[in-house]
């Protein structure tokens, strides 16, 4: 059975969380995860950098052929939307750079799909990251929602890629 | 005397100036300038890499080694500071991969330098590009607050080093 390895990544500019799985067929299994912390007093364009070196690194040395990245929506503060725009962007580019294709996936969407509801907090979807993935040992609100994002993007894969030979 | 060439940069998702100066002193010469356009029906991480991989296409042939790009202050709007935070960071990404320093300038500011107010309107801009840079040819609108944004971080570059040669 052919394994797709797939990385999730939740864009901060503050704290970058990554996750990376195995999925072959519904088997998942745990590969890496982390949070990439940019230095909080570099410039904006430093951060970026970081952002953007970090999961490069990360991308080189786990060669996942497949990226999810967590969709925005917001409805106030702009200034807050300015820097999550371009958190996002540093690990959109990461990924397209390095030849993945790139899923975006809203926080619901994401959260439906690991918990089975649209509405669940942190500690839930930390919770069953760690019965889904073994060993991944994550805490809720570091880079378990970044593994929650690569699932999600695993199910969507797959049922893309279904679809593609049923029709074929 | 030194020649500094700079590349000013003014992000947007829908229409992306450029614009590349050579400054000798106070002596400013145009070199390029031009509007980025990613296809618009394209999903978002396509859009951004197509603005990143056009800005490296750009400083490969112009060869700048400075750049500067036009900082956002959002007060509303987030969706539009979403996306506008993306493409400030496929612009800024750009300049960092290739190694050049990125100076961050308020549109106020890029005014105040290039007209002498920070009130003055798009028209106004391209005037005294047109002025300033014989030989651009810029419409308002298109290329000429990158050609403006160039020249602010000439002056602020060539301020700086300035100061670190009377320090020194």
């Amino acid at each position: 059975m052919n394994v797709t390895r797939i990385i999730g990544i939740d864009p901060s500019l503050v704290a970058c969380g990554w996750g990376v799985i195995d999925k072959a067929g519904s088997k998942l299994t745990h590969v890496g995860n982390g949070v990439i912390r940019p230095p909080a007093k570099e410039p904006l364009a430093s951060r970026l950098h970081f952002i953007f070196a970090a999961l490069t690194e990360i991308i080189d040395e786990y060669k996942p052929s497949e990226s999810g990245v967590e969709q925005a929506f917001m409805k106030d503060n702009a200034m807050s939307a300015l820097k999550l725009g371009q958190a996002r962007a540093a690990c959109i580019l990461a990924a397209t750079t390095n030849g993945l294709n790139v899923g975006e996936y809203a926080a619901k969407v994401v959260k439906k799909s690991v918990v089975g509801t649209g509405a669940a907090d942190k500690a839930q979807v930390a919770h069953m990251i760690n019965l889904l993935l073994p060993g991944a040992h994550v805490k809720a609100g570091d880079a378990a929602d970044a593994l929650a994002i690569a699932i999600t993007h695993g199910n969507s894969y797959v049922a893309v890629a279904q679809l593609a030979r049923r029709a074929g």
